[in-house]
């Protein structure tokens, strides 16, 4: 491929790109294939010829995108969000050109650099306290992960390696494998699958403590277990408390375990992969009391904050925590700068050695958008979750089980096979995307606000699925079926919608304009 | 930012990396900033307000662009490659433009079944034993990592796992942090930095042996280490062997090691991170002698097959042994087509939950090029690097020490002082990058063919470059000099050189014409 063909195909992409997001609503957000479609579609193996980009795009448009499940669709709102924005791909785009890796300062200057700047702007963005940040006078400092779950795995290991340093100084008795093998770190049974891998990986026993019956873990639980395990003479090394749970989005009580944390030189880290974003909205600033107590946190801006997967930020109360753990040299590594506080050798602070120029697409995508139109985005996808919210609680066949932030989890009253069956049966036919979690012991179904650009109408569009649905499973209200007929429309509103509708007509307007 | 917008700006982004990559000879390869340039030039926090891409894009011309080293720079010949092509650019692109994420077959079948088919073309290509591939009756499959060192982390704690479960049931006796205590692992001391940060992070002694005076690890040192830890009541885990040190290019001796291992029940990784790439030319089948005795193996095709960082092709013989040590689920991510042999959940075969569609950017690379130039610009790679050495040979001032596919490594005759000078006083130039290594003790400077499309004139201007910096810092044939001045430029020929150029003009000519 020369150079023109390379600016036409790179065209034709940005292209197509555009075109694929305009019009993502017109397609089902879940794939009809079935496993294996692909092998009966591309050969065994590379050809010898090259191929014309013309064919590798038609071939993409016929092989590649029926295959798709479209994390970008206003009609995805299973997990979490994945939101990409416009600037964020021109971000990786302008990345993969330069094809840098900036594993140390001299392989880039700016990869280190505009990653200190961008963990500084994000920090001050999200409110978080000073010690945490590069700009400081501590050994705070934050860098950019790929993901939570790297993010978790990394202070686990950090933690792991400082308690290890520490209990041989205090326990000259013991080997180091009998300290190793002592070692217990804590989390809720509420935490990401990754806290619990980081566990399995980092040869640690993780505990999955029990949250309360609003999916929390407390203070007075996490101190119990740990009492419990010092008396028989384990040594408790981290706790991984989560802001925002995979299953209902619980927020941890920081302010219960954090003080204790910090008294008993336990490790506190916060998983702050989907909340963290909130935390640009002063209105939110209470989910962080007793943040300040932690040594680590990770958020994924690739999440919440319209950069594209993966882009997780993660910052640490004492950068020297990790590094001491991690820091492996050789003579092909050294460079004259070694050590400079503004140009921090990242590779120390994460599990690999090379690094992609992630901080690019953030800068771009935090310049595009601005501060405000930032905040004003993440306050109207909450708008529109509470809007979903309000339609679930003004159909009495339905109740809400818990709701935050831009999630919100319901169910069909009564017992959980009907509950099933409705999820069963909207996902097969694919037009829009919930998954399940559990709480209190009953199956519910999460629906999270998630897409590059949701609006009102999108809302209207999966109540409108969720309640004729309803209506075919338990037989009643026929009628209402004409409504989920054809493409996505106006939604008629209700009296009691009306009102909620009018009270944010000016924020959807507003928002609707931005990025 | 609106769809139009986007349209402008990425198609703008495209235009700039084409001329960007069309004229990077023009700029030097190292940048010329101090670190902490540019906290000076961008300001402390983001601003409220959204910005015009236009202007976004001038301050990345003004602020970004100084600040790189310039890894696509043909004149960048230092670490390893990490070649880019337009056509991966542009698949980047999609991919950031798609925006999902694969964890698992239901969050884009495309995304799990791709990298299936992707890996049995590769593993291929690149002539690898068939109980390797997705594609082989047995339980082989391949699977894209982000980098080597995630590769060699994942391996090394997959082996530990199994290990541990063995030495379980072996030895009941035993604790298991006794047993965890006892474990070990090898690996040569000329292997990257990431095998023993990998020891470390996984809690397992990593012994660096001694390679022999070629920087080879010898069966012999590697079955001595084992058995003097077998007497000493260890247990061996696993041995990383590498195919490439980093150093010098050395492959680890896998028919002395790999019998051994496979006896003994220690896994073999093989790390090929820049090596592997070669293995697609039958004329280096030979440096896979004692492969097919490994347990995984990992090469990166953002080194040295033409994909943009980050893509690390990564193998196992029976995937099983890492996905029973990696596997934790929840409801959550849970799906109907579970377990499915052509739809593997590849989040337990490695570390993160997430995962980008990297598969995308290899399906159009290898197309693009087709494997025919694959294996010609690979070869055409190896030429240039033999020319270097040629020019290295025709100046009784230097020595070569050792040199093996695209990698020449090179020091002035005599003590260390003066290549250590002239590598100094080249590097302060910064018309070519060039770094250190050692071998049998003394201080040797790596020349490595890298960038986006060497060609034979970049050879002759970075060999013009390193005789005429060694002519001033010798005194000697001062004329010299006058050849570096300017652009590049055609070399004028040597006897001695005029016979090689000769010989390899059709090849230079077919290989230029392509990708």
């Amino acid at each position: 491929m020369d150079i023109n063909e390379f600016r036409e195909f790179g065209k034709a992409a940005i292209d197509f790109v555009a075109d694929y997001l305009e019009n993502i609503r017109d397609r089902d957000v879940l794939p009809s294939v079935e496993p294996g479609y692909l092998h009966d579609m591309l050969p065994g193996k590379l050809q010898n010829e090259p191929e014309d980009w013309k064919t590798i795009m038609e071939d993409f448009k016929r092989c590649i995108l029926p295959g798709l499940t479209h994390w970008q669709s206003p009609h995805f709102h299973a997990f979490y969000p994945s939101q990409t924005s416009y600037s964020s791909i021109v971000g990786e785009t302008l990345a993969a050109g330069l094809g840098v890796v900036g594993f140390s300062w001299i392989c880039s200057p700016v990869c280190t650099e505009l990653e200190v700047i961008m963990m500084n702007w994000l920090g001050q963005l999200l409110n978080l306290p000073k010690t945490f940040l590069n700009c400081d006078e501590g050994n705070g400092g934050g860098i950019i992960q790929g993901s939570a779950s790297e993010s978790i795995f990394v202070a686990v290991l950090a933690a792991r390696e400082q308690a290890v340093r520490r209990l041989r100084a205090e326990h000259p008795d013991l080997t180091e494998s009998e300290i190793r093998g002592r070692l217990v770190a804590y989390t809720s049974d509420q935490s990401n699958s990754a806290v619990e891998k980081a566990g399995i990986l980092g040869a640690i026993k993780m505990r999955l403590l029990p949250a309360d019956e609003t999916s929390i873990l407390r203070g007075s639980t996490f101190i119990q277990a740990v009492e419990e395990d010092k008396a028989n003479g384990l040594f408790p090394v981290i706790c991984v408390a989560t802001l925002g749970t995979t299953g209902t989005c619980a927020y941890d009580n920081l302010a219960e375990i954090g003080p204790y944390c910090n008294e008993h030189n336990i490790w506190l880290h916060i998983d702050a992969a989907y909340a963290g974003a909130a935390l640009c909205l002063p209105e939110y600033a209470h989910i962080m009391k007793g943040a300040e107590l932690a040594d680590s946190l990770n958020f994924n801006l690739h999440k919440w904050m319209f950069v594209n997967f993966d882009c997780c930020a993660m910052w640490f109360k004492d950068a020297a925590s990790v590094t001491q753990s991690f820091s492996v040299d050789r003579i092909y590594l050294q460079h004259q700068f070694q050590g400079h506080s503004k140009a921090p050798d990242y590779r120390h602070w994460q599990i690999q050695l090379g690094r992609r120029f992630r901080s690019l697409k953030v800068w771009i995508t935090l310049r595009t958008m601005g501060a405000e139109q930032i905040r004003n985005l993440i306050r109207f996808h909450i708008q529109l979750a509470n809007r979903f919210e309000e339609y679930v609680r003004t159909d009495d066949r339905f109740e809400v089980v818990c709701s935050t932030l831009a999630l919100v989890c319901f169910r069909l009253k009564g017992d959980d096979a009907q509950s099933k069956q409705l999820l069963d049966n909207i996902t097969k036919r694919k037009k829009i995307f919930m998954i399940p979690a559990t709480y209190q012991g009953k199956f519910i179904i999460r629906f999270m606000i998630c897409g590059i650009d949701p609006q009102m109408h999108d809302i209207e569009y999966a109540w409108d699925e969720v309640r004729s649905q309803a209506d075919l499973l338990l037989g009643v209200d026929q009628n209402r079926n004409q409504l989920v007929k054809g493409e996505p429309k106006q939604y008629e509103k209700s009296s009691e919608i009306g009102k909620i509708t009018e009270s944010i007509t000016g924020m959807m307007i507003s928002s609707e304009k931005g990025q």
